[in-house]
């Protein structure tokens, strides 16, 4: 039997319909709850705000961008890609939106329901995380099937679709790049004035700046990390569905939908998974309308038994194996599903092997992380073990527990790609075929996305809700059980980044091999006359883009310290606490610097490629992707682990390790902090952009490109 | 006119043995020079000790490693392979031996010579960098031109001369990597113990590690880098012959000879350029043999023109102008006479050009790694001002720069790779003849070795003259020459590490394209099953190799800690300068660790490429060496100039600049000094062998890999 491709297309559309649904629903669940007292609700208020505040500055800058580019593509390409352009950056920006808009509003929630319980507290944070994650999913699945039928679900018409990825990638650009200089400028601002100079402690409400930091953490992890995931997401969907199209000409329909049909179950499994950690709220249990038929009572009651219990005593361990339990449990139900998906599409069994691949590589990269970047792991122990002989043997073990730490993720990728291409080569004995693959591992990889966002978003929302509590002097209890739900956030976090870099290298890959086959390059010789050049400027591409993207934390963070002393100097009384600061001028000047400083990076992963595909030809841009991927890969998993192996190593210290705060092992462990700041949430994640921005503007382009100005 | 091979070969083996004639005649002036006081004479005395005792060790280890890997190539490939391999490895260990022999006394006699004036302390250390860089061109020369006459110079058997080029690879592994952990741990055990603990300063006699250190500035930069460049210069000769072979049947004579012709007159070159620093001793002009014949007297006198004039107020930049005309003159030099050895070989006139090309490539990387690491320039100084704000500012800039730093060098690269193909191709139509090019321009590069290698191989010696100047207390004026003399030599180490490292990426990529021929690989299809992961695995190994040689520097450095305090603690009178310390057992540990830890990561780069070579076959070893040669390139040009600047950040705060030594910003400049000193001289420089060691691996093994174990 094989469907249709608009069946699967469809089906999907009905999915993302569905996600919607439970976005809004969860929205309200998470807006009903109670906002704490009046301090609290003064701080949210001014954070909402300041949100507010970067997202509409930033929203102006991306409509002209978007409509500028739009142009672009309308003039040199054709007006359907121009529309899945627009479609695609409104998309993405609307999740991104939406995710900003509830993690704003659960922070101070999350405080107040701490009050309650611990569990409660994890509810309105973890729902926060859900309604990004799924506003993500849900957004990408609509807009994706609704252009693919608009076109009437012609194969030929699917490069238009690609727009729609560029489109989310361009979001992705201002977001992640953009959003991790601003969160890394306010709280290196924010820090260098309040705590050093003035001495006054983190998430001080007298710092002008620290509502820009609370701000930041938002805008980073939630909006940033949110557009990073949109682009994967997106992005290996229509990779694989472009490749489908290729693989075999008589079933073209099932490959063609079967990406959009795991995506479509896995919505399902999403919310399975987010059901395991939120369960059911006890005051609407019996009015439930899932308990008013009989079969639906035995599969409520069936399900409810892997809801996680979390009790008042719960540690760490416990609270991490809910959200674990939850991405398992997900990650379970798809395979069920997906072998469902693959029957029903009569493609044969192995590309359900391929989607097993997928997932299993990306927990074993995140699992590969947190080994890392862990303090009750062997590496993290080694630099703070460093720290004891000062900042520079600090930084030196640093980087090579970073650059160790590639290896593994590294032989996962690299064993994932053998697989799934022997699996399709295998299963239909083409190379597209085996490229096919790699894309739909890919698919499989994120096609728990709405769960796995969840647990990434829901930091810093927990985050957030830590300074609240600590800035309205909310009771020890209270504050003790933000604790424990910040630092599961900080956890996921680290792992949350080890999977955004592999997701993003696959669907690089994914895109590259659909960039070909557009393109029709018959053959990729490496020896060939421009492949080696191209292939080395890949590889610095990384190297550029991170250089400009630390220095640029640098400049913005310079603004805002000026900023900052301009407050404390002519404010009066500020540092007694009875004037008050002006909060939005912080947040406008770290909004109005990152965007500045995003401005020549940005440019340069849209602009490098385009020259390279004109000037050196067709082949060489394929080096050129290759050779970024390859080293941005490496790039971004050595920065992140690094700076994740600091920042735990600074905090196992702070446990009272070797003399705790204060001492000089802590003064190095804290060099090493800030070193590893920018690292983690400014240039490690903006390579995850850069590697699949550069993909994907080649793949819109690749019909422009011909043998290039240089050949011969 | 088509020149036969065996001419330019017996051309080539003439002009080493003439080399070796100026190795002789230099060695006997060198040896002639004073030696100072007893003092001085003591502390020398110590150096050429540890320096022997470090060696002889290294070379026992050497000759059984030797050993095994010739029995193994004997069983596995054949004797002929196994018997170059030896001959190879006994000429690079020749001349490093010879490096420092001379080194370690020309140093004490360049702090003496030094005392007569300024030009005649440059003489000797000058001259002592001539002979290891002489050394080098001809003990290579010679090796290679018998060994091919040996094998009847026929064109099949070029095959068995790569085992030459492993050979030189192997024993470049232990004096780079083995030398790198051991000058690094020395200086760094030396300083935590004797700086920071004791209090007392640095090249004190009293720090029994004073002599381990002073021993590690030679085996770092005199045998490190001449085994590295040794390799280099090898490498890229056999791989230009061995593609030379199958550019075109009609003149394969002429292309196997070219590179070979080349070289040889390189060697006239780079007597000239020798020539222009050292100049005449006036003792000895009227007995010159030159000037007793009417013509050469000519001659003699037109060369005298061009030798440098140093006066006693010589300022660093005369110094370094005097070095850079030397180089300069080799090269127009060079140029002159490659275009005879084209034109005479009947080659195309584009093969002139490639020359060019790869030396305008040589010299355009020297200096964009000067302006990237001088603190008269704007990236350093940079770094300099943010040590104002800390280590970690200090840390996150030199990061920053280090990677801006990578621009230029890939970009020269590209771009001469991309032009070396096209000249060859427009000459001789093919592909190969591209690849030929690409050779060609790397032995280009090289061809002046003899006077680049002399001005890196004379940094060490005026760094331990300084140092026996200061320890023997002379008189000031002899210890400003002595620094002004030093100073020179830091700055020539910079800009030499960039020369190595592009010689080793074009050497790396000659080596490649000599592999693909000779493995017989038709289509090297990037999409191709394996290649994706052979490219990935391929780009990690820097990262991990990096990660174990800066781990292996801590480990050795804290043996060396511990011996040093033990002696502190048990010989008694030695803090008060009564007793004396044990150096020969700092020495010993030093070597005995270092050679401990280099053996996991050496071991590495030999066996990867084979398990990778059989178990993905051969297509996948070709992509792993592209992914190492780009991935390394990168990380080896991003540690090594970040090191560079932020030493010279330190000096430049040194000179007084934010407050000088002691202030706050000096610090930090040292803590980033500190984390440089691995980076640029340890894991920086082991890339160039790891890149090259996998590529001659791959070349000798290379009728030994088939479609692999794994394929399908």
């Amino acid at each position: 039997m094989v469907l249709q491709t608009s069946t699967s297309v469809i089906i999907a559309l009905l999915m993302g319909i569905a996600g919607v649904g439970f976005v809004i629903w969860q929205l309200q669940r998470v807006l009903r709850y109670g906002q704490g007292n009046d301090t609290m609700q003064r701080i949210a208020k001014a954070i909402q705000e300041g949100a507010s505040a970067f997202l509409s500055r930033e929203y102006r800058v991306i409509a002209i961008f978007v409509a500028i580019v739009a142009a672009i593509i309308s003039m040199f390409l054709h007006w359907q890609t121009a529309l899945c352009f627009v479609v695609g950056a409104i998309a993405s920006a609307g999740a991104g939106y939406l995710g900003m808009y509830v993690a704003v509003r659960a922070n101070v929630r999350t405080a107040a329901a701490a009050s309650i319980g611990l569990h409660e507290g994890l509810r309105v944070a973890f729902g926060s995380g859900a309604i990004m994650g799924m506003s993500v999913v849900s957004f990408s699945l609509i807009g994706m099937t609704l252009l693919f039928l608009a076109f009437n679900g012609d194969p030929n018409q699917l490069i238009y679709v690609t727009g729609f990825g560029f489109g989310a990638s361009s979001i992705a650009l201002f977001a992640r790049v953009g959003g991790g200089i601003y969160t890394k400028a306010a709280d290196v601002g924010a820090d260098l004035v309040g705590k050093v100079e003035k001495g006054i402690p983190e998430d001080d409400p007298r710092n002008p700046a620290v509502i820009a930091d609370n701000v930041g953490d938002n805008v980073g992890d939630v909006a940033g990390m949110g557009a990073d995931l949109f682009e994967s997401y997106t992005g290996s969907i229509i990779a694989a569905a472009t490749l489908g199209a290729t693989v075999s000409s008589d079933s073209a329909a099932a490959f063609i939908g079967l990406p959009f049909l795991v995506a479509a179950v896995g919505v399902i499994s999403s919310l399975f998974g987010i059901y395991m950690v939120i369960g059911e709220e006890k005051d609407v249990t019996h009015s439930n309308i899932f308990t008013s038929h009989a079969l639906t009572v035995r599969v409520v009651h069936f399900l409810r038994q892997y809801v996680a219990v979390i009790d008042e005593n719960a540690t760490l361990e416990d609270l991490l194996s809910a959200l674990r339990r939850s991405v398992w449990g997900a990650s379970v139900m798809i395979l069920a599903l997906s072998l469902i998906a693959v029957l029903v599409s009569g493609v044969h069994f192995n590309y359900w092997l391929v989607i097993l691949v997928g997932l299993i590589a990306g927990n074993a990269i995140a699992y590969a992380t947190e080994y890392f970047t862990s303090y009750t792991e062997k590496p993290t122990l080694a630099i703070a073990k460093a720290t004891q002989t000062g900042p520079a043997t600090t930084i030196i073990q640093g980087m090579a527990v970073g650059m160790m730490s590639t290896v593994l993720p590294v032989l996962i990728v690299a064993a994932s790609i053998l697989l799934s291409i022997w699996l399709g080569h295998k299963a239909d004995g083409t190379i597209t075929a085996g490229l096919y693959a790699v894309a739909l591992a890919g698919v499989g990889m994120l096609s728990t996305l709405g769960v796995t966002l969840a647990t990434d978003a829901y930091g810093p929302v927990a985050d957030n809700a830590g300074g609240i509590a600590e800035m309205s002097h909310l009771p020890k209890e209270v504050r003790h059980r933000t604790d424990a739900l910040d630092s599961l956030g900080n956890t996921t976090a680290a792992t949350g980044k080890g999977f955004a870099i592999g997701s993003a290298v696959l669907t690089a890959l994914a895109l590259l091999a659909a960039y070909v086959t557009a393109a029709k390059i018959d053959n990729l010789n490496i020896l060939g006359p421009t492949m080696l050049p191209g292939i080395l400027i890949g590889a610095m591409m990384p190297y550029l883009f991170s250089a400009l993207t630390m220095m640029a934390v640098g400049k913005a963070a310079h603004e805002i310290v000026l900023e900052v002393r301009r407050q404390f100097h002519e404010i009066p009384g500020l540092m007694e606490g009875t004037g008050l600061p002006d909060y939005k001028a912080c947040v406008g000047i770290s909004t109005e610097s990152a965007l500045k400083e995003m401005i020549f990076p940005g440019s340069l992963a849209v602009i490098v490629p385009l020259i390279v595909g004109h000037a050196l030809g067709k082949e060489a841009l394929a080096g050129l992707l290759i050779g970024t991927m390859a080293s941005g890969f490496l790039l971004a998993v050595m920065m992140a682990n690094a700076g994740g192996a600091w920042d735990n190593a600074k905090k196992w210290i702070e446990t009272g390790q070797y003399g705790g705060k204060g001492s000089d092992a802590h003064k190095a462990a804290v060099v090493g902090d800030t070193v590893g700041d920018p690292f983690k949430d400014t240039s490690g994640p903006a390579l995850n952009i850069l590697i699949k921005l550069m993909s994907i503007v080649s793949l819109v382009f690749a019909t422009s490109f011909g043998s290039g100005w240089l050949s011969f």
